[in-house]
C-alpha cells in the first residue's frame, strides 16, 4: 500500500475532513471492549456518496484499506484498523432524507443514530424498533446486522432493512432493493450487505420499515427463584403465542449491578424485563396471560410501568448494563459474549454458562434477549493478571462450544470482526470457504475492512 | 458439453432413477404459463444429498447444465431447460426430516410440497404459513422467494427459511443459518440461496420457521363499488396496525370468473378477501375494526366465514383464480404479471393497469396480495393472433414500467427466470454486473440453470 499517495490524493478531495491529528487517530483506534488501540492512517469524513466513492477509487488505486465507522460500539474489533489505512466516519452523513408517512418507510444517511432517527419521527406516530442499547448509527447497525431488546417483536435489521445505496470496492455505486415491501427480482443483495461489517462495500445510504406507534405499552420487571424459573417463563410465553415487544432476562449478578449503578432496589436473584405493545385491550390481554405464567414460575415482586417515565427508567436501566457491570469492579476490562440457541435448549445454555463461571472463579454477569435465545456474559478481568485473562477465555471459548453443540450460533448479534473469526470454520465449515470467494469476486484487492469475517489472505 | 458421457455416467449412479422417456422429458419441458416446450436431455430422481452431489459432479466435468424442479408451477421459465441438460427432479426427496414443537422449526426434503407439509403438522398445533396458492415445492418456493396470501401477516419465503443444506456447483455439500433464531456470523448465505432459482446450488435440506396455529380465525369476503375503494380500504387498514392474516383483492373480471368456475354468486365488482388470526376477542377486535373502515368505504355484501369448511371454500376459490381466469376464455394461453409497488401507489397502479387493459383491449382480470402491494393481471390471448399477443406484450411491459416509476419491483414473488430477464437493467442498474460476478464465482462454469436471472454470459 502506498499511504502517502493515498493521504494526498484524499487532501485534495476532502480538505479539512481528512484527519490525521493524533487525537482523532486514537479516538479511531480504540474500542468498548479488549481489543488494543489501533490508530488509522488517517480519519476521513465525507459528506457526499461521491466524496465516500472517490475515497474508494484513490485508496483502491493505492491498495490502502478502507474502514467504516458508524460510532465505534462494535464489541468485536469491527471498526479497528488493525492493518492500518483510512477509517471512513460517516458521522457527517447523517440526515434523515425521506420519511415515507403512508409506506412506513424511510431513507436515512448512514450516520443517522438510532436516537436521533426516532427523535425525528416522532411526530409522525411511527417509530423504528430495532434498539442495541448502545446509540448506535444505523449505517454500523446495519453492517453488523444488529438487533437488540425489540428484536423477538420487530427482528433484526435483517428483516427491517428494505434497500441501500453502496458504494463498491472499485467506487461503483449500486442500489440494492426497492420501496416495494417484497419483491423475488435476483439476489438478495440487500441482506449479503446487511451483516457484512463493511468487507463488502460501504453504505451510503439506507431505507428502513417502520412501525406504527403503538395505541397503548406497558412494561413490567418480576423476579425468579433461579434461573431455570426465568427462562421456561420465557418459553411457555413465546409458545403460548403471546407477542411481547420485549422481554429481557437479567441474572443476580447483574440485578445487583444495577442496584449500585443505577439505585434501583431489586431483590438479588433473576428477573425477567418484559414490554408489551398493542391496543389497550391488546395490552391488559397479554399482561394478563404472562402474568398467570409467570405465577406458574414462582415469580414474585412483579412491577407494572405503565408511565412513559417510569418505562424509559426501566430500559435505561438495561441499556446501562454493561456499564453497571463494568462499574461493579473498578479498572477492569470486559470481554462481552453473546450467543444464540434455539429457544428449547436456553435454560442448558443459561445454567451450564453459570456453573462454567462459578468453577473457574470468573465474574461474569449474565443478561440477554432471551426471546430470541440470545445471551450475555459480561467478563470483568484484571488485564494484567495473566491466570485471570485464561481464565476468561476458558470461559468464552466453551460458551462459543456449547451454542455449536446445541445447534446455535457464535453471535447472536455483536457479529464476527477479528474477535470470533477463529470460530467461523466450526459454525460454517465448507461455507466459511465459500464467504472468502463472495468476498473475492466483490472486493479482488482486498481492500474492504481487511482481516475481518472472512478467511484471511495471503496477498 | 458431453451429455452423453453425462448420461452415461449418470446411469451408473441412478440406474431407472435417470429417465430418458419421452413422455418423461417432455412433462419437464413444460410451464404452467406462455414458454414453448423446452425437453430436457434427463430427468434425474435423486434420493440423497450424496447423490445430488453425485449428478453435479458428473454434470460438472461434462459441462451439462444441472436445473432443479419441485412442482414446475413457476411462471417465468425458471425450471425449464433452454439449453438442454438435466433436470434434477426433487420429488423422492419429500420427507419432513425433524419437527421442532418446542423451537417452533422443522427440516424437510426439498421435495415436501406445502400441502404436505401441514398435513404432518396439524397434530402438532404448528403450521407452515407461506402460501403460493398453488401446491409448490418448499424447494422451488425457496428458489423463487415465494410468498402468497399471507406474506402481509407471516412474511414471504425469505422471512421464513432458517437454513439450509445446498449442494454447490463442483458437489461441495454445505449448510447455512443454524437453528437458533437470529446471527450475526458472516454473510446470510441462506438469504442469497433463497431467491437464486438454482442458479448458485441445488438446495438438499430446508429448515423453515413454523407459526402457531391462532387459537381462533375469521374470514370475510366484502364489495366495493370501484377499485379504488376497495384498495384505500386495504391502506387504512395497514395504517392502523390492524394485523389481518390475509388481505386480497379480486377485480369484477375476477368475480366473475369466479361465478362461472367455482359455482359462487358474488356480485361483478371489486372485492376484499380478508383473515384474521389470534385469540377469540383479538380477532372480534380486527373484525369490528376492519368493518368500520369498509362501511367508510362504502363496501358492502360482508359475508364472514367462521367456520373451517366456509373459509375452505373461500380460500380455495381465491387459489384456483389462475384456472378460473383462464376457463373464461376456452382455449386461451395466458401471461401472469406480478408486480409490487409501495402501498401508498398501490391503487394507482391498479387503475392505471385497468385503463391500460381497456385502451388495448386485452382480457385480463386483476388479483393480488395487495397487503404487501403485489398483484397480478391474467393477461388471457390466442397464440395464434399476433396482434392480440402484442398488445398483451405491451400492456404486461407497461405494468412493469410503471412499478418501476413509482419505486416497486418488476416481480413481487414469481421471479425473474427467463420471462423478466430484459427488466434487470432497468430494477438493478449498476447491481446486475454485480449479481453476474457472485454467480460467477460460484458457478465458474455457468452450469447451475444457466441462462436465468443473471447477465447472459458468452462461454
Ligand atoms: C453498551 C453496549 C451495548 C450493546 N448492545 C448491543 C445489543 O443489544 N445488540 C447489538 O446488536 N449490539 C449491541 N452492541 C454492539 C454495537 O452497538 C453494535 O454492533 C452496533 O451495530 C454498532 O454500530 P456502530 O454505529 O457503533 O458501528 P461501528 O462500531 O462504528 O461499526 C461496526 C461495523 O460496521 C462497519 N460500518 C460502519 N458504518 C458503515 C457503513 N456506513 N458502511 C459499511 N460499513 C460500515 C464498520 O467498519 C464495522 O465493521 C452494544 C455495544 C455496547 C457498547
Ligand atoms: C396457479 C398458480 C398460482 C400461483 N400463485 C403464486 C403465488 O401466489 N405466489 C408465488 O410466489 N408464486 C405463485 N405461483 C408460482 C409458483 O407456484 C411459485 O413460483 C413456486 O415457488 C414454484 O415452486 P415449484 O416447486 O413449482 O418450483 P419449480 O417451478 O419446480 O422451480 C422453481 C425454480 O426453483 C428451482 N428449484 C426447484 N427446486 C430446487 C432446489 N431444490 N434447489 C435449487 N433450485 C430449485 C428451479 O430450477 C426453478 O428455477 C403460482 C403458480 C401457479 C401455477
Amino acid at each position: 500500500m502506498n499511504i502517502d499517495a493515498a493521504l494526498a490524493e484524499l487532501t485534495i478531495v476532502l480538505g479539512q475532513r481528512l484527519s490525521l491529528s493524533k487525537s482523532d487517530l486514537d479516538l479511531h483506534g480504540r474500542s468498548e471492549t479488549h481489543f488494543p488501540l489501533t490508530p488509522p492512517d488517517g480519519v476521513a469524513y465525507p459528506e457526499t456518496t461521491k466524496e465516500v466513492s472517490q475515497i474508494v477509487r484513490i485508496c483502491s488505486a493505492h491498495r490502502v484499506p478502507v474502514i467504516g465507522w458508524g460510532t465505534g460500539s462494535s464489541l468485536e474489533g469491527q471498526a479497528q484498523a488493525f492493518s492500518g489505512g483510512i477509517i471512513v466516519d460517516f458521522s457527517r452523513m447523517n440526515k434523515v432524507l425521506r420519511i415515507g408517512q403512508a409506506d412506513m418507510d424511510c431513507t436515512v444517511g448512514p450516520g443517522v443514530t438510532r436516537e436521533a432517527l426516532n427523535r425525528e419521527l416522532r411526530a409522525t406516530g411511527l417509530f423504528f424498533p430495532v434498539d442495541p442499547g448502545a446509540n448506535a448509527s444505523i449505517g454500523g447497525m446495519t453492517s453488523t446486522r444488529a438487533s437488540g431488546t425489540t428484536a423477538v417483536r420487530y427482528g433484526t435489521m435483517r428483516d427491517n432493512v428494505l434497500g441501500l445505496e453502496v458504494v463498491l470496492a472499485d467506487g461503483t455505486v449500486i442500489h440494492t432493493g426497492t420501496r416495494a415491501r417484497k419483491s423475488s427480482a435476483g439476489y438478495d443483495l440487500t441482506a449479503l450487505f446487511v451483516g457484512a461489517e463493511g468487507t463488502l462495500g460501504l453504505i451510503t445510504e439506507i431505507t428502513l420499515r417502520l412501525q406504527g406507534q403503538p395505541e397503548a405499552v406497558t412494561a413490567a420487571v418480576c423476579a425468579f427463584d433461579d434461573i431455570d424459573s426465568a427462562v421456561r417463563c420465557v418459553i411457555d410465553t413465546i409458545q403460548l403465542g403471546i407477542p411481547m415487544a420485549r422481554i429481557e432476562f437479567v441474572d443476580a449478578a447483574t440485578a445487583a449491578a444495577f442496584n449500585s449503578y443505577a439505585g434501583s432496589q431489586l431483590p438479588e436473584c433473576p428477573h425477567l424485563m418484559v414490554e408489551f405493545h398493542s391496543s389497550d385491550t391488546g395490552v391488559r390481554e397479554q399482561a394478563e396471560s404472562f402474568g398467570e405464567i409467570v405465577a406458574d414460575h414462582g415469580g414474585k415482586s412483579f412491577k407494572w410501568a405503565s408511565k412513559l417515565e417510569d418505562r424509559n427508567a426501566l430500559w435505561t436501566m438495561r441499556h446501562n448494563a454493561h456499564y453497571a457491570c463494568m462499574a461493579s469492579r473498578p479498572g477492569c476490562r470486559s470481554m462481552v459474549t453473546d450467543i444464540c440457541v434455539p429457544i428449547s435448549r436456553l435454560a442448558d445454555a443459561v445454567n451450564e454458562t453459570r456453573a462454567d463461571l462459578e468453577a473457574e472463579n470468573v465474574t461474569g454477569p449474565i443478561l440477554g434477549h432471551v426471546g430470541d435465545g440470545n445471551f450475555h456474559a459480561v467478563l470483568l478481568f484484571d488485564e494484567n493478571d495473566a491466570d485471570e485473562v485464561a481464565r476468561v477465555k476458558r470461559v468464552a471459548h466453551r460458551m462459543v462450544e456449547r451454542a455449536l453443540e446445541m445447534g446455535g450460533t457464535v453471535t447472536g448479534e455483536h457479529g464476527i470482526g477479528v474477535g470470533k473469526l477463529d470460530y467461523m470454520p466450526a459454525e460454517h465449515g465448507a461455507a466459511w470457504a465459500l464467504m472468502g470467494r463472495l468476498k473475492a469476486a466483490f472486493d479482488p484487492k482486498n481492500i474492504m475492512n481487511p482481516g475481518k469475517l472472512v478467511p484471511p489472505r495471503n496477498d
